[in-house]
């Protein structure tokens, strides 16, 4: 509390990112990164933008990136917006489209800064559990008054749905925006982007964080009907005429023309991926099908907390979410690394037996 | 409208930035940027952050850069806010800090934004006129219900309030706050930072694009009492847990550290603004006491959109406001750039007096 913040801001609690550690090296499974380094393409275009036209503004409409995004998505410009991350576009997305009095829907066990975006502009919101499968039932989101959120595939689940379930959502949502949370659809789910044209009510965020290896660069970007990304840009316009800086929109450019590499380096950490649940499910583990860069699993003890705990001793770094006190979600690194995940929580598991003996 | 966007939305007009002409080349005094390019330190610390480690998110809490900041301003880390351009940090403060049914206070003719973050955040607000030179009265800001912000120097008028007026204000505003914006301080005002120890209400807002040249990075930030600052990270936390991107960080904390450079081109547009200055004032403009790296100037026969209809017909862009038809404001640029201002008004000015003749 404090007399000099509003009433809002005294209420709010803030998202808190997965631990980002200084105090050693550890293998890093626990925010969603790539394990491997973006394309050389992209290093090169940053490299190209730094010089003394950094003393000039850059585009504030960032317009030779919408070009980029939408021929490799075959859409217009107009129907693109970018932002510092598809967080920031997430926040604009709340603020522009949903009201205080409608709720918006999302499900329960989702993104959780959805419901401190609400709380940041005073939105109502509703949730809905996942089946037990800890699937999006669509039928759940039929009907909204105030609009939906969802996240395909789902995180930190990992639990995608089919386009044929969005599209049906998108039907039963016509007079209220829907958004297709894409961060993570490049490793497996099927994107809303091709249904974009025929329904006005669709925006689908992306980002360039996870499949394209660039966490560190702060770029996503959201493909919509027209009137919905010029809502977008008009909250933009209103906040920061300037979001995106000159080396990022080079970057990013790159980023979106490399179509090779990016898909190089997604088709290795679905390989990666598929090998791990099978090797997690060989010792117990349950596990969900995953369609995203990490796994969601349940220790054969159930007890997430001190496998996280353990984990954390032995330098290997996971994610655990009080909320799902049986299930840790663990980012797909490279082979060597996830190795080392299996390997050690044998040990931990074999050890863990034996104290129960 | 749109059945889409929620009722703020709808009712918002956006801000709307200085031109960034793509047409042809043109002498580009319309948007306050350096007319030298940043320090060399800037751009090499920037090219060793291009590397494989931007798979990685950077440091949410940009810990570094704050160091850097609160190590040349002499104050605590916890007394410095980074974001993503002064214009983010602007309107994170706007909505920690002020209340929809206490107005903030700012001078009637100021920087159009202020209102912008008002309307985007349903804040009331309420203006207060310049006196007839074109100067802030520090008594008109004294005892504000909602806050205070004004610039120092002020745009587009580039005068400056002694630190003694700042002072007083503050004084007479101990129960809310008051923000400096000093995007332009460094051509010639008194900064307030040195006030920050003092006041709990205080709140000074600087940016990297001006006096050190780095429009097209995006970096912004506000050193303040402690408390003011954890209110900032609250709503910056609820928005975008990483704001600033790697490269930008590692730019920013070169630039920062490096006094001599900035100062070397902080001041040579000082000395270009006084022969400017000195210049238009002996052909017959009014032009008022500038301390910023722009002057705000009357043309002779007090027609600003004709004289800057027609320094635009001849490559020179500079910015003129409908609501101030009288006047231009012109960045300070290159003394070669300057002398060509100078030349081709004269040869306007001639001109129209033949015409008129």
């Amino acid at each position: 509390m404090s007399k000099f913040y509003n009433r809002r801001t005294n209420e709010l609690t803030p998202y808190v990112p997965g631990e980002q550690p200084k105090d050693k090296k550890y293998i890093k499974l626990n925010t969603n990164e790539s394990p491997y380094p973006p394309s050389d393409k992209v290093l090169d275009a940053m490299r190209r933008a730094i010089n003394g036209d950094l003393r000039l503004y850059p585009d504030p409409d960032c317009v030779e990136l919408k070009k980029a995004i939408a021929a490799a998505y075959d859409v217009a410009p107009e129907n693109v917006f970018v932002g510092n991350g598809s967080d920031e576009i997430l926040a604009f997305a709340f603020q522009t489209f949903f009201e205080a009095e409608k709720p918006v829907r999302f499900p329960e066990l989702t993104y959780s800064f959805y419901p401190v975006y609400a709380q940041l502009y005073g939105l109502a919101f509703e949730t809905v559990p996942l089946n037990e499968l800890l699937e999006i039932r669509c039928e759940d989101f039929f009907n909204s008054k105030g609009g939906v959120i969802i996240p395909n595939p789902n995180a930190p689940t990992s639990v995608a749905i089919s386009l044929a379930d969005v599209e049906e959502i998108l039907k039963k949502n016509l007079d209220v925006v829907v958004i297709i949370d894409e961060a993570y659809v490049d490793f497996g789910a099927e994107s809303a982007v091709q249904l974009v044209q025929r329904y006005q009510n669709l925006l689908v965020v992306q980002t360039l964080s996870k499949s394209r290896a660039l966490a560190g660069l702060r770029v996503g970007y959201a493909i919509g009907a027209v009137d919905l990304i010029a809502g977008l840009e008009k909250v933009k316009n209103s906040f920061n005429s300037y979001t995106m800086d000159r080396v990022a929109l080079s970057g990013a450019v790159a980023s979106i023309q490399d179509f090779e590499y990016n898909r190089t380096i997604q088709n290795k950490i679905v390989l990666t991926r598929e090998m791990t649940s099978k090797a997690l499910q060989e010792i117990g583990f349950k596990v969900t099908e995953a369609k995203a860069n990490f796994l969601f699993v349940s220790p054969p003890d159930s007890d997430a907390k001190k496998l996280f705990d353990r984990l954390r001793e032995k330098g290997i770094l996971v994610r655990y979410f009080a909320k799902t006190p049986q299930w840790l979600r663990i980012t797909i690194g490279t082979d060597e690394e996830m190795d080392a995940l299996i390997s050690t929580t044998k040990d931990l598991i074999k050890e863990g037996s034996s104290e129960n003996e």
